[in-house]
């Protein structure tokens, strides 16, 4: 019944006379659910994806940034009709519910401890649903905000295979719309397309948006970069801006920007929209570096190749077949922050 | 905890492996549903709208056109990934159920029982929802199809005011999005858009779509029509089309469609593209003759005016203020199909 699910749970409840509640950590149940709750109709319902991770130095659990997630599930209620919860009461929570938790994270006892590759990590799932027991459509007056942990896979060893979606046909996202939250309504209807991918064999689409400019905007439920020579001959890594809300803000990709900035400045970082077609010509050109997706689940995950209008479109993987230079490098410095291999103001101690 | 629904629900669960299995109607109650379960996350969530009255001539219950409303949950379920289910059972399922629940709609005892005005209905919420335990976005692999009732009040009773939306800043639904479909995914998102409305006073968004051209879509959840002289002086009933899949193809604006042409053969049913400022220049032109939005919810609900850009644009309501003449003589079309005045087709009868 629970599934991979750990056997805790953090439970907020809220309503709009009384706000929020005391938080409990109680054994992990089913939620008793009126069948009218606002949640099961109308999707009042957002969520944050974190990972905790065992330092390789001290032992002690990490969490990553967890101050973006914070930021961002507010938002994201905002946008589904959902009360906000505190910046700061979120991570005192996170760090209450994973210090229970910790113990479905491996741990030799010493501290040369190996991790098991990326596979060592208990992915976290904070999230806030509407719960008011009416049919009318309107703002819930209830609410339940809850951390759950699941030991999940990493189930990207091998690099990705996308499928460019058709956007005359389907579209994930559009301004004016909600691309940008982290709600559910952006992630069940994806479904249908990404089955549809799967039956060709492709391990998650790749989103364009508008059937003339076909812009590349995000690969299944994570962000996209493509890296490339330009015409003068820089390294430019390229992914979809954020000003249209089409995409998630995603903390990995906006790690991955921050640390290109900083640890390359000869590389040029640029978030702009650019087209499926581009890459179609990079490739053609061999100005084709690399792409990879990133995110939480996904961490930085390679891409080998982009079906496009039905052609195959390679990327090259230049470590070992396996991945690009610069995701394998970049992939690197989040681990050693993540596991604490090294100091750094992103990786927050949790106890 | 329940609501306002009422104290019987039908519950068939499916899996992948063993398909649906048997209804059963019990007892009202909360669902003990996993916190992992994906339509707490993903939105894999469908429904339907119906209503149940009580025939004026026999007293037996009856519902409209459920035909319509079983292929419709199983195109939505298609859309957000979640199993189908057969039209036949569904409207068996449905007269079961309803056969159990009438004792909650008005019965004098005698044929001549005056119904209170539209009031008089019992409001059905058939729903299927995503269960399966796990957090990986994909396909559940285990649903529920559910039954609920609820006594609605009749929300709609003066006429309403609506603020056209911004399209350039929010938009409901999108070319190649899922805007047809009956799924959670729809709603949650407008509750925003709503709330800002209401704090100005109007009573449901008319939702634009693109910026430039603001063409008419829906007004809240319901569909919209407006009812105009042409040039060449025929009066014309005009509503957004579906081919876009921006709008719901709703049972009520079909009827309408199907009744005017049927019995008003001179006036003209268009489904176009229109734009809001058609409707600002027929208003001016003295051209416009009235405006409503339908659904199962709302029923026929007479247009008292809507603001767009900031701009009050008055439509007439020649019937004491409250309705125009052609929304009030469908509304009693309907009516006396609904409430069994008159023998047809699209009234079926439950027990």
């Amino acid at each position: 019944m629970t599934g991979s699910s750990t056997d805790h749970m953090l439970k907020v409840t809220w309503s709009s006379s009384t706000g929020w509640g005391v938080p409990e950590i109680v054994p992990y149940a089913p939620l008793p659910l009126d069948p009218a709750a606002t949640v099961l109709h109308y999707a009042n319902e957002c969520f944050e994806g974190m990972k905790a991770y065992r330092s390789k130095s001290t032992g002690k659990i990490r969490i990553f940034r967890p101050n973006l997630n914070a930021k961002r599930l507010n938002m994201s209620a905002d946008r589904i009709a959902l009360p906000s919860f505190d910046n700061d009461e979120f991570i005192a929570l996170m760090r209450a519910y994973v210090a229970v938790e910790e113990r479905w994270l491996a741990w030799s006892g010493n501290a040369t401890f190996t991790v098991g590759d990326d596979n060592d990590f208990l992915y976290l799932r904070p999230m806030i649903i509407g719960t008011t027991p009416r049919l009318g459509l309107a703002r819930p007056n209830d609410a339940m905000f809850l951390i759950i942990a699941s030991k999940l896979p990493s189930w990207h060893s091998r690099p990705l295979r996308l499928l460019a979606s058709s956007p005359a046909e389907t579209v994930r996202a559009w301004p004016g719309g909600f691309g940008y939250a982290k709600v559910g309504a952006n992630y069940g209807p994806t479904l249908q397309y990404q089955t549809h991918a799967a039956s060709l064999g492709y391990d998650q689409v790749l989103w364009l948006f508008d059937a003339e400019r076909r812009y590349v905007t995000e690969a299944g439920g994570a962000n996209f970069f493509v890296v490339w020579r330009t015409d003068d001959a820089a390294v430019e890594f390229v992914t979809a801006p954020l000003e249209l809300g089409t995409v998630l803000d995603g903390v990995t990709r906006r790690s991955v920007i921050e640390l290109v900035r900083e640890r390359m400045p000869d590389i040029r970082v640029t978030e702009r929209q650019f087209s499926v077609d581009e890459i179609a010509a990079a490739v053609d050109s061999h100005r084709i570096i690399e792409a990879f997706a990133c995110g939480t689940a996904y961490f930085i995950a390679p891409v080998a190749g982009i079906n496009i209008s039905g052609q195959e479109i390679p990327i090259p993987l230049k470590v070992e077949g396996k991945s690009g230079e610069y995701a394998r490098t970049i992939r690197r410095w989040l681990e050693e922050i993540m596991y604490g291999e090294t100091d750094h103001a992103w990786g927050v101690t949790v106890n």
